[in-house]
């Protein structure tokens, strides 16, 4: 089954299009070439959540099903909950002896996103080690493919750094390096022309969404400031509409005209996020048709299942681990009275 | 059962006299009045020994027998090691996102202890949070008192902080506050006279020393510098030989007639010094016995047996925190589908 595959998402809120554009669409893809375990981050999700545990209960569902809806196939790939592998937790504190304070501080991702969730001088100390556990959920699976964005390569840098640490610590090989697989486009802007989709920004369109709330969104996107009466001649780098329509229209004839006819001028905003709001039903309707075929008792079901299979796999790195620490007493024990 | 104790050492060596006097003895004692656990913390003593887990390993055994020696009933007390309780680790992950990585940074107890231990700017991690993997520790067993010497008071600070921060933040009363239990004589000062018994100074009388070894020690014994000649009047106040005898002693008045004699002059150190032999030996040797009549291998049964109870009752506390936290999924489901 080629490479081993381990991605995921941080249950907060129900995924969104640039989520699609970034990974779940690869995601989709990559399950039949690869051996894709596919995480919800719970445990993480709490690192800077640690208030909110109804609200990361409540969309560990909702992200499930968005896999669903996808095309994620459970029976392909291994869907499943963080927190139902404590395996994770013990490798996390083995890890966390190997990797020294001073390097936690200085990871740049994390630097970056202190200062965006605004912490201050409260840092939670979950939060500052979460690249260890990173690590961990990474190596549990031996995965060596992790699709991340650009942003997040020094996560797969300190997970490198701790295999190559833990391997020549106790002389093993049990640890597998990976890489990142950074998707063609890993960030699909907001509908406000931020350069990033996402929840925080309150500039996203969810794969959920209903309907009204679609062309809602569709209709205050950002467009060209500069383009104030139809008549006028439009740009479309930095329009979202055509951005939009660009990533999620099939018909590129149509599209191209769109765009002639709308940068000569006398082609109205209002038109073409007419369009593209039949583009968006159009795109997210086999999706959310798929993601209505299951029930929240399913998604449960699945993560259950999927909880179990993946927790074997992590038990037995763990069980690897340890025996190359040497700290596998109870196989000493049982050799030692044998 | 009275109050419930969680006490327990790193196994990086044997045990010491100076354990003895600050806690083994007290433990003994009260595990008749109180609900015991003992930990073997293995896991701790790895946060700053990663590199040799075979002697932490080793020691795990002498550790057990040490504590068996000194007539800690394996019947009475629950003697565990603390990496098989995996419990543990989950506990300590979910308290991480409830202290700030700042608060970690300014625990006097972990301060001192970095410059002690000579870490430079390579303090480990895993050696960072431990103050957090001991509240776990504590509160898994819902202990409410601690042995602690009084430079752990501030471990015992924070571990209470956690607990209340938990049982604020969940709405619960879940986690148990403890108190320290300060011995009365924490500190045995070492054969050489500092302050401090230790076996990373190698001024410790083991527990398991054999009487050659313990004769050599206590020739070695820090007396009184300025005792020169034997006529000279010697001082008591300082001079480790009398410390000892009025520790380990039992003729009162045999020792309070050296003294004397001492101070006034006339009686050599190497006189007192046999006596001490003497004394040292009756003290160790009814210990040394009882810590005879067990192999390494029943060490091993009666840890596992012990850390099985242990479990039981971690996995209970893990189960009462996560219900608190919400995220007990597996009950939940069960319930969404009943």
């Amino acid at each position: 089954m080629g490479k081993v595959i381990l991605t995921g998402d941080r249950p907060t809120g129900p995924l969104h299009l640039g989520h699609y554009v970034g990974s779940l669409k690869a995601r989709a893809e990559m399950q039949h070439t690869h051996t894709q375990y596919v995480m919800v981050a719970d445990a993480q999700a709490l690192t800077d959540h640690a208030k909110e545990p109804e609200k990361v209960r409540k969309n560990i569902t909702e992200v499930c099903l968005d896999y669903l809806g996808v095309g994620l196939d459970p029976d392909v790939s291994t869907l499943f909950i963080q927190s139902q592998i404590p395996e994770l937790f013990e490798l996390t504190a083995y890890y966390l002896n190997l990797v020294t304070w001073n390097r936690l501080k200085h990871n740049p991702t994390v630097k970056q996103e202190i200062v965006q969730k605004g912490f201050g001088d409260a840092v939670p100390a979950g939060f500052m080690v979460y690249p260890v556990s990173q690590a961990a959920d990474i190596t549990a699976f031996k995965a060596d493919l992790v699709p991340v964005g650009e942003d997040q390569r020094p996560m797969i840098e300190q997970t490198n750094e701790i295999v190559d640490k833990f391997n020549n610590t106790y002389h093993t090989g049990v640890l597998v390096r990976c890489e990142a697989h950074i998707p063609k486009m890993a960030r699909l802007p907001g509908i406000d022309g931020q350069a990033k989709m996402s929840k925080t920004l309150g500039n996203a369109i969810y794969l959920s969404d209903d309907p009204d709330t679609i062309a809602k969104k569709v209709k205050k996107m950002y467009t060209d400031p500069g383009h104030i009466r139809v008549e006028d001649p439009g740009k479309i780098e930095g329009n979202m509409v055509f951005t939009y329509l660009d990533l999620f229209g099939t018909d590129i004839q149509k599209i191209e005209e769109l765009k002639a006819h709308y940068q000569k001028g006398g082609l109205g905003d209002m038109v073409c996020k007419k369009y593209l709001i039949d583009v968006m039903l159009a795109f997210l309707e086999p999706i959310q048709i798929k993601r209505a075929e299951y029930t929240p008792e399913d998604a449960w079901d699945i993560l259950q299942k999927g909880s179990e299979k993946a927790r074997m796999r992590a038990a037995a790195t763990l069980s690897e681990v340890k025996a190359a620490m040497g700290i596998n007493y109870s196989i000493l024990t049982t050799q030692n009275s044998g």
